[in-house]
């Protein structure tokens, strides 16, 4: 790999696709090198506790204590809790595994003793044994609200958890966004001189993505900095691995296509992205990626073993190398 | 039995003791005609859940769905989430199991909802199809301090569970107390003119019943009432059947025997109460618990079987009707 010992990464990661990458990368990666930023406008309070599902699939996934059959929550989990709820009459749309309370618990516990969600993070991820960082992309209250055909505007776990993500969407806002910091460890990273690699992963560009993307000053410090931005399709062969992305793309009228998903990082954020990351299956779309102003290969995106993850990492990382070095 | 049908019967529990003797009265009275009120001194707030111990106990028990072998908390139980806890770092002292959390958690969001604890523990109790009265000795927020010998005062929880009643005690205060108003269905079933038995159950004297007699309109509530009162004496033998009551006294300078029990409730409660139970294993006392100027009866009051529990049970009723025809 000609991805420098004194280089660092950044990644923006979602739920499981981005859990994926992110686990690749530390397996290439030392401690110091990886910086990984989870989405945390999908958190929500539930039955009083404070949820990061993204932050959590990260962390789990990094622990290797993440729930391979179901792409969330522990491995080895009990669900008596959520029977007592539904038992005792309360809410049980939103699935709470007996282990996975134990974080939720704990985080709430901290956060209401004045604890910041990245501290909180760091606390967890320590206990996890994780050695690399995992941070919030803010420590502020940003929650992503979907606008539907409806016309109602649905909180995040509301759409995707208790509606299964039937609402046709036709639009998305981050409330809270716009007074929300980057958290210091984020800023941290994009702004450290040896930062030689943005890697967006191929997470959820509306949901997952963008919320970290547009917190104010993000966009102003990846400007400044002289890192490859590149970007992992989550779009591959018009479907998405895993959730909604694709249908949201039908119903927001944008074609299903990794193509599509490029347009879109280019119009959100011009002149901000170098590079774009096609699975072999759309090799035929990599002109037209190309054509858009960003540099583009192709390879193996579609992450099933963990060699998959690390053989991608490598790639990515090695991309990112050759970017800057141009 | 001689306990008219229309006659109505409440009863004071703590925890396990009282839980034993509320089952057997559960299973002899109609659901109209038994209140059980339980003391809520011991409730406190933990891992942000509030937790009602003698409450649940009653609870569980009435339901069918305590833990025999425990003694408290729900049968089938699992620990994943105490387990989980712990990894993250969070407190274990107080054990919690998954299913147990259920009933804090659906409780906590009831009460920041606004409801009251009257009100929670009536829609717990009709979730697990209990159709016998449960009512919290008080809506309004009362905590019993242990005091000890090293001088340090001890939430209840931390002296009984986190220090296993280790610290030698030298008194109880009952924070909040004065200004505590008894729940309006206790009010009630004191009031009724049905009432024809006050069953003082096999609790602990000092951190069980006496917060609740104590609660303020309590004790004029009983006074104005025709009703017998009639405690069961939860020292058999010179040792508690289940908890620290026996070592208490012995802190507190006070014989360890049935005997102490009935002197205590006297003087506490000067011409209140008329009846006392002893076991057959103290029939010797029988002559000085009656010199105190309480009715006495002897018979089983070690419940170990459902029958035990159901035996007893009619023996308190029938005794208090003889009391109050008397």
């Amino acid at each position: 790999m000609n991805f420098s010992e004194q280089s660092t990464c950044l990644a923006i990661s979602g739920g499981v696709g981005g859990a994926k990458l992110a686990l690749g990368l530390s397996r290439v990666l030392a401690p110091g090198q990886l910086t990984v930023i989870g989405n945390t406008g999908d958190d929500f309070t539930h039955l009083g506790f404070y949820i990061s599902p993204d932050l959590d699939t990260v962390m789990y996934t990094l622990a290797g204590v993440n729930n391979k059959d179901l792409g969330w929550g522990q491995a080895g989990e009990s669900w008596n809790f959520l029977d007592a709820v539904k038992r005792m009459g309360g809410e049980t749309w939103f699935q709470l595994g007996d282990r996975d309370l134990g974080t939720h618990v704990v985080r709430t516990q901290m956060l209401e003793a004045g604890k910041s969600l990245s501290e909180v993070t760091s606390h967890l991820c320590r206990q996890l044994s994780i050695e690399h960082e995992l941070v919030p992309m803010t420590d502020d209250p940003v929650a992503t609200i979907v606008h539907t055909r409806s016309g109602e505007n649905l909180a995040f776990q509301h759409y995707f958890v208790r509606d299964r993500c039937k609402p046709q969407v036709t639009g998305f806002t981050f409330s809270g966004l716009d007074v929300a910091k980057p958290a210091p460890a984020f800023l941290r990273a994009l702004q450290s001189p040896s930062l030689v690699a943005i890697v967006v992963c191929p997470s959820n560009p509306f949901v997952s993505v963008d919320p970290v993307l547009k917190i104010p000053g993000v966009m102003d410090a990846i400007g400044s900095s002289e890192a490859a931005v590149i970007a992992v399709s989550p779009i591959v062969a018009g479907q998405a691995i895993k959730g909604p992305a694709a249908k949201m793309m039908a119903e927001l009228g944008m074609p299903q296509t990794a193509l599509a998903v490029a347009q879109h990082y280019v119009e959100q954020y011009p002149g901000k992205m170098q590079g774009f990351v096609l699975d072999e299956q759309d090799r035929p779309l990599r002109d037209e990626v190309e054509a858009l102003g960003l540099s583009t290969i192709v390879t193996n995106t579609v992450m099933v073993t963990l060699q998959d993850r690390v053989d991608l990492a490598r790639v990515v990382l090695n991309f990112s190398s050759e970017i800057t070095s141009r």
